[in-house]
């Protein structure tokens, strides 16, 4: 039988705690054998929870106590520093431990960051471990990296990003020799901010990547790389960009359809088509985002998503932990943090 | 009778030239009495378009003979140094000449950016002369400010957009008092890249606007602030995922729409409506971009840009210039060229 893989889902964290992230974990320990899940969080909560459910196999779910419950508005650094008890905390640091070898939170995007830092470790020679979601294209999805907390990279940050995000594609994804590109404000290789220049050629140089050069924001709906490499602050404008314009235009469009006696009569034709079409576009849809270049795995999830969205969080572990990812990832930034030190000397 | 605005249109810039750049000049001359157009280009081409139109005020058309035309393509830099009889160059000497009020091209934007700069010249006091294009948003359009060719800006030419940004849509677009907002990572205080941490608190102090804070880039297509500040980078990124989001969406929605036999049934009664709706968010449908700052006009419309853009264009000079736009920038930018002077010394 296949390795047993171990993954702590935050029972305390999101929206729809502790509903969606307990139904989460039953759901994925009765469709796959290979996956034992941690319910991390206040256990006369999850208890009566789980009493919702009777058939699921529950030598593979345990649950690990704990107290408190970070909340989204707290300052991330003072809330892992002073919950000490807390579903985030106890979660990261059972993958610290190796007693987990991952850990899915649809909580407080900051405190999963700067816990999985702080608490989980950054993996030998990354230099800073990067977020990074999946978003919808025309054709299926792309990698978007960075879009973490941490903002104005240095050009050697983001060949990093470009090595891992290429074997998050390749691995986990599934998508052989992906294409990899930078953002810029034009197609031509003199294009760019102080950044994007500098570090356009090191990507050039970098063995082991299919790097096809810039991509203008516009292309990136379109599907034109698999792996979006970017500098923390503009990935998040592309990231919450494709959430806002993604709502206003559905917006827009349900009084475009509700503006005539006519279209409202075709409304009712389309609706289930267009809702169909709708979803494929949303990036609430696309599971977690890892946050790579860590000693383990942390994805984070919507803090509005549903068991659906967790459960595949889950399943992305277990392909991640099989395809043996973080040890891939150690082999190819392990000679440019050496490259980097000799630099240095 | 009022005074007589005058503006130069690029015969020869954009997809459709010299079709729809004169196309557009008839019928701003023809619609209002207070505006003659020169029109830059080569005379023979110009002439023969002139000729489908009988029934104009020739009076108030002239042509500027321009026998080069800069491509796209072209480096920009060099192609205005080195094709002085080009549209663009002979258009914007006519302004720095001030011999016509405006300049009006869905040419090369590199080359109108640059010439705009250099021929034209900055304004006395303006640091950084931004291109200023207004997209659409859920009730109406926003000024993105700055999406032009020069990135890595400071925090005092942040500061100076947003002055710019608000007295153009106080005066032009005639919004009462605009809400500005820096583009941010995050709604509160201390999130930012060092750029916007620094600019913060700067534009906290700058007086005469209403700054309202940070705005992060799922708020920009609700509509959340009118003058949207940001470092030319991120604008262009803004801007051209806005377009290429809105073409992959509504490619989407016409497979949908066609994906069921009862899908299509409706498409053919909501079309109409659709397209209406869609129309509303096309970013191209807004006129031109201006590029503020300058001792002129200088706007920028969009290459694939029709007539009614570039008559729109025109309009836009009118009341730039009958609301002495120019003259109010250099009244609020002044003070803080003369500060800037006093910390340098």
């Amino acid at each position: 039988m296949a390795e047993l893989i171990k993954v702590v889902v935050d029972a305390m964290g999101g929206d729809y705690a502790p509903q969606e992230p307990v139904k989460a974990a039953v759901d994925a320990i009765k469709e796959r054998k290979d996956i034992s899940v941690i319910l991390a969080g206040q256990e006369d909560k999850i208890k009566k929870e789980l009493e919702k459910y009777q058939d699921y196999p529950k030598d593979r779910l345990q649950i690990a106590p704990a107290s408190e419950v970070i909340e989204t508005a707290e300052p991330p650094v003072f809330a892992i520093r002073k919950k000490k008890d807390s579903s985030i905390v106890v979660g990261l640091n059972l993958v610290k431990r190796k007693e987990a070898d991952a850990f899915v939170s649809s909580g407080s995007t900051g405190a999963v960051l700067v816990g999985g830092q702080v608490l989980v470790g950054r993996a030998k020679g990354v230099e800073r471990p990067p977020l990074a979601p999946l978003i919808p294209t025309m054709d299926g999805v792309s990698l978007l990296i960075d879009c973490g907390a941490n903002v104005d990279a240095r050009p050697s940050h983001l060949v990093q990003f470009a090595k891992m995000g290429a074997i998050y594609m390749e691995e986990v994804v599934g998508i052989k020799n992906p294409r990899v590109a930078i953002v810029n404000n034009g197609a031509e290789e003199e294009k760019g901010n102080a950044l994007v220049k500098e570090t356009f050629p090191l990507l050039k140089q970098t063995e082991g990547i299919n790097f096809i050069g810039s991509i203008e924001a516009r292309d990136i709906p379109a599907g034109y790389a698999d792996v979006i490499v970017c500098e923390a602050f503009v990935g998040n404008v592309i990231l919450k960009l494709y959430e806002g314009l993604g709502t206003a235009l559905i917006k827009k469009i349900k009084e475009g359809l509700m503006s005539t006696a006519r279209s409202k009569i075709g409304a009712l034709l389309v609706k289930p088509a267009l809702k169909e079409t709708m979803k494929s576009f949303d990036a609430t849809e696309y599971g977690g985002a890892p946050l790579l270049g860590l000693k383990g795995l942390v994805v984070k999830t919507h803090g509005s998503a549903a068991a659906v969205e967790i459960k595949n969080a889950i399943f992305q572990c277990v392909q991640f932990k099989q395809q043996k990812v973080n040890e891939k990832i150690a082999e190819h930034l392990q000679p440019l943090a050496a490259q980097e030190d000799s630099h240095e000397k």
